[in-house]
């Protein structure tokens, strides 16, 4: 399969409902729906909605009933990358080649334009259970596991952990667990809700679980790699601001040999873990595979 | 009936669920949960999981029942009152009798438990739905409820025009439309809520979401006119500040005697909506009559 092609295919496919998702309309909460429009459409990978949809295919689900999961996924992911790049978080300037959300408008309105997005993803989540009562038991257990996996016991957590981390020496577990709760959790949760929406046995959800618990550290290796190595320009952001923060990363505790290295086993083990799919999961592994040679 | 009493067991039980919903274990994200904890368990009316509770009751609903969705109300509500007292936005440094979140902690500290209790309210709404299939689609209609009314199309849309608004001359109808989307829609939410989880008619649905907007509306005016006429040491908080920051209030464009009287007229109202349900419906008819001469 052509992955280039799937990705930008797919891409295309989430943008749309993106879009469709939040619509301006002139009224006295104009300027924050601008906001959370200027972030959430403005570029990105759709790397979460994307391994929501092809796990949702990997069980041969429908990816169109997926795409409510989807979308809230990257509501969750953009609203994470506001509120991290605000001044008192990561004070980052440039996000997916444009000012991030508080340069562009203000720190007010990115902060509520945050809230926002996280507020509508699970309205959109509850919109679809609504829609859809025979999968409400169904919607509901995603739900849960998607606001296990951004809150406290996950993504929330994880940004707290990274942030105290800055500047004290690190440990690989420390490291690991910082990452498992900052990305991982998201990432693991994008893929098990495509594969418990789409239908999948309980062992193909055990399985896919483990395949995104693996493609979040593999992703995370190859995120701090891409700050030592990347190119800010391809990237949308400046690189070398791990370090400059000491920040806790994996090339900063393994190396950079030790760490490509890592990722690398950690991608034959997510292969692994799709054994048992065939071609229905050939987008997860190209998948999987990308992630050792992403520029972005 | 004795609404102290009634208002003082309330806020017992709901503060113990409130408690055991959220327990702080050592780990990555322990100071996160220091600070959510510090923020939702610091005090405060709980009107809004009392407003869902009585709720339930004039349906002859079942409280303990509605007690996840309680919790979830102030868990929104907490967060709100975090991320509004930032420096970023009112700049507050006193709140309920102690210092802001942001003043005991720091301001990333102050963000990400603001996102933390705004998650994990989906996150107990979506459990509670897990545990009772039985009532998941009951469950979808109300997370699909109260995320409509924190998100943009409320809450958040609200301080996002609360904001915009400062230091410009306002009307009535857009003071109105403000507060309607800044504290109307979530107590609106939290009574219609309950009435729903409750069990109630359509009918009964419907009469109580009237008395829960007018609640919003007389809730607001009286709020706007403590902060004129309250006094800070009772209120936990500085007064006179909505002047200082020429904020939109109802006594600023009624002035105080109109805003007054309009506050009665929508007490008698509310009064009215509450008329079919005869004395189930007594702390609701209490609870519109006790913001008429409340102190905090």
């Amino acid at each position: 399969m052509d992955l280039k092609h799937y990705l930008s295919e797919r891409k295309i496919f989430v943008d749309q409902v993106l879009d469709q998702s939040l619509t301006v309309v002139n009224g006295p909460n104009f300027r924050v729906v601008q906001a959370m429009r200027y972030s959430l459409l403005g570029g990105g990978k759709r790397l979460r909605p994307i391994l929501c949809l092809a796990a949702a295919e990997a069980v041969s689900g429908d990816a169109v009933q997926v795409m409510p999961v989807a979308c809230a996924l990257e509501m969750i992911h953009t609203y994470s990358l506001i509120h991290d790049d605000l001044p008192a978080m990561d004070n980052d300037d440039l996000r997916r080649g444009r000012p991030t959300c508080h340069k562009q408008f203000d720190e007010a309105t990115a902060i509520l334009a945050g809230d926002g997005l996280l507020t509508a993803a699970f309205f959109v989540l509850a919109e679809a259970a609504v829609q859809h009562p025979e999968q409400a038991t169904a919607y509901a257990e995603i739900t849960r596991l998607i606001a296990e996996a951004s809150g406290y016991q996950g993504m929330v957590g994880g940004q707290m952990a990274d942030l105290l981390a800055e500047g004290q020496p690190s440990t690989l577990d420390q490291v690991e667990a910082i990452h498992r709760l900052k990305t991982g959790a998201l990432l693991k949760a994008s893929v098990r809700a495509g594969a418990i929406l789409g239908g999948g046995s309980p062992q193909q959800i055990e399985a896919l679980t483990r395949y995104g618990e693996k493609f979040g550290l593999i992703f995370q290796i190859t995120d701090d790699l891409l700050d030592v190595e990347g190119e800010s320009g391809v990237m949308g952001k400046p690189t070398g601001m791990d370090a400059i923060r000491q920040k806790a990363t994996y090339p900063g505790v393994l190396g950079i040999a030790a760490a490509k290295s890592q990722a690398r086993d950690l991608v034959a083990g997510a292969l692994s873990d799709l054994q048992p799919f065939g071609e229905f999961a050939d987008p997860l592994r190209h998948l999987a595979q990308y992630l050792l040679i992403r520029r972005q």
